[in-house]
């Protein structure tokens, strides 16, 4: 799409401090700005990627004053930060409201109803028993079981699997290769040294706002629901056993992993590739960093773990630092044990 | 589907304590019952939920006699926990065989064979000279490539990608997502810095009886065949990479890795995140824990193992303990320093 | 496909000593051949299965002279490991070029185009405005989004995805559910303890003969480009964040993890599970090895990284050695102690 720095400036209560007419049709990096770009410049450590851009217009903040000639057109705004984030977030809403209808072919079962502004994408698959609000966007060969409930706005990106019975609230985007509500990994040891699957009878429940990166997984429980609350964002790759609990604004990012049955308080911060062992209850406020294993229950909110086996991430470094120099110590002891 | 409880009971050798004409058409966990819905009291612990839930039915033992009234029907049984069990199995064996005949638009070529009582769900693709058993359920959009055996009873759920020249027993189940026999990571480096592609020839064999788990990867071997053994269980998000060999009976938990040619031995048990390495052989009953790195074979079968770098369990938790307080460890040698 | 043993001699520029005319279809381990076959033996080690095997035919070196009768006809080549890579790299190459033609239903927009020789397997979608170059492979099910852009000669597995506005160069390989361009984590906090989504409006370039393995992520940059430099081999699992850079002929191995902004250099080994914090910039030929944690930029090129928080290789495997017996320091200790 593309749109005149009038029409921006107007969007962005802002004045176009040149032609008007001038087109734009994308968004740029400021050093990396081509002809028919626009971006925007918050920082003045920046100021001097100005004088040099190719970028069509720079979006400023109002106190603003220029130091050397330079070729873009500025649009002045009272915030250039936030009128370029107002300007993403536009160009966002704007490329989700364009995507509606559908291609063929896809798959929608007869009992199944699907609200309107709807996009549902070549190949996609939507089992019986649907129920499935407006403004969804199903992109390209995702897959929707059956009786899945999903609520309005919510964007389902190409190749996502969600599995029968799983409820989505509103405002929900579910990225490219995710796995919702599939057979967590429940087997019963028998005699014989074999195994035999315990039939995973719950289902998978999405409140409202939540973002789901990646090719992660997300089990369903063996029964009631694994349950994701709402606002809480989770990256790529991420591992949700079956009958967890993630709490109301809680982050989880990459790699990380998530034993069955554990309840994670609201607003924690997890970072990349932590594992949280199953069956504990971690408070609210929790940090987890990277990489850290949780083998007991977190009682005491707003704490910082960090190590192989959570510590507190003071404690650890402290621990750490010792250990990278342990043979130091143990020179400290010989020489000790010399003297005796 | 909807059963009435005189059929329930008849199906679990039980009496129903009450109208036989009602209906149930859901399992419910007991403390979230719903009417429609029948559970199961085996616990003591959970016997005051009975007095209170609004399941429309309760499976409970031979002997149990109620303390206080209630509004459900029980069934009685032998043994409620094994009662409750006979019938999530039947349900899931029920729903499997209902899964019967092929949703347009699908794609298998002239050339490959499939049985009786199959599914193929719609966008599934299959390849030149597959010979597929009978009952076997591919999902919406999974993916069979050419030249692929497999036995009776598989569930290929949707999307998994099985590449060319697999081989698959019987009673197998991949779930979403899955890659079975992609090419394994191979590349011979050149005198410029450059890697070249060594090609992958091999295939995947899986035996009878396996799961493998959500987004896992199984690579094919470079020659010969990656191996899972009869009764293996894969978790989700599982590496397996190429001419690696995995035991009869053995357990992998989510996000564990095993690098090329590795040979797991049966009945092991390999906790979630661990790695191993190639070109290892790890002896039967071993157990691994949760984020261990095994760099080395493991000999003696029966074996428990944790660590960065896997140690004997029980050494590594009294390690890690005096690593947790390192820096007390510290003062002592500086207070002998002192005193010397 | 069927070559005679005289079509492939005269291939390898060898000779065959025996019947020209029998037939082979399939490369074979020699200890596992079966007729119609052919292996290779180049290991002294593995002459003793020379004697043994069923394969029709064994490529051999010049100099190698049998010990004992055999049943297979040898094709002798200058050296008999290169002579078997040429046979392996001709197969792949010819298995590629047979694949040429439109598998239905398939689904390209109107305004894209795609080069000569090319393949595009059923149930494959392909976007707006795309470019794709000559001799491409589309498998199926794979998705294309808007406005990719793709050279030539590249091979794009089954059910990979690219996003919007991904560029690709030639020679590149996808494997099976990788995800190319999808958003970044990025949220930004709100007052109330929400997250909003920041829109990510950047894309992934993958340069020239860039591999990217099974169900490995590559997300989009939040502005400009997160970029893949040419010769980068990526393994299965990878997760590899916004706006990250890996430098040309880079090689990662399954299950690492690289978060946002992080510039890695050329040359680099990075060893499976291994991850790297955001920010940060590894000097070429780094080489960090398995589950290695890096927080810190790594300066001086050609260093070897080992560890939970990285540290010279070396210097971490002497004070991990003490740590394996921690106790038998914490005695010491005591044993002065008690003399002090």
């Amino acid at each position: 799409m593309e749109f005149t720095l009038g029409q921006l400036a107007a969007l962005l209560g802002g004045k176009a401090e040149g032609d008007e007419n001038q087109k734009v049709n994308r968004l740029d990096k400021i050093q990396e700005g081509k002809p028919g770009g626009i971006s925007f410049l918050a920082n003045e450590k920046y100021e001097h990627f100005l004088y040099d851009t190719e970028c069509t217009a720079v979006i400023v903040s109002e106190g603003f004053s220029p130091s050397k000639p330079f070729k873009t057109t500025l649009i002045r705004v009272k915030d250039a930060y936030l009128g370029f984030t107002k300007l993403l977030e536009a160009y966002a809403e704007f490329t989700k409201a364009m995507l509606v209808g559908v291609e063929e072919p896809s798959f929608i079962h007869s009992s199944s109803s699907i609200g309107d502004n709807c996009y549902r994408g070549a190949f996609s698959y939507i089992g019986k028993k649907c129920r499935i609000g407006n403004n969804v966007k199903i992109h390209p060969q995702a897959y929707i079981g059956d009786n899945v409930k999903m609520g309005d706005n919510c964007i389902i990106h190409a190749g996502v699997k969600i599995c029968a019975d799983t409820q989505i609230g509103n405002n929900c985007e579910i990225f490219p290769g995710a796995v919702i509500g599939a057979d967590g990994f429940g087997f019963a040891p028998q005699p014989d040294g074999s195994y035999k699957a315990i039939p995973q009878i719950g289902n998978v429940v999405l409140e409202d706002n939540v973002s789901i990166g990646s090719n992660t997984t997300v089990d369903c429980a063996t029964m009631g629901s694994t349950i994701i609350r709402k606002g809480a964002k989770i990256d790529n790759q991420v591992q949700i056993a079956h009958n967890v609990v993630i709490g109301e604004n809680t982050v989880i990012a990459a790699q990380s992993g998530i034993s069955g049955s554990t309840e994670i308080g609201k607003n924690c911060i997890i970072a990349g590739k932590a594992g949280i062992v199953g069956h504990l209850k971690i408070a609210d406020n929790t940090t987890i960093g990277a990489n850290t294993g949780v083998s007991k229950s977190i009682k005491k909110p707003g704490e910082t773990l960090l190590g192989y086996m959570a510590m507190d991430m003071k404690d650890f470094l402290k621990s750490y630092a010792l250990f990278k120099n342990l043979d130091e110590l143990e020179k400290r002891v010989k020489e000790l044990e010399k003297k005796g």
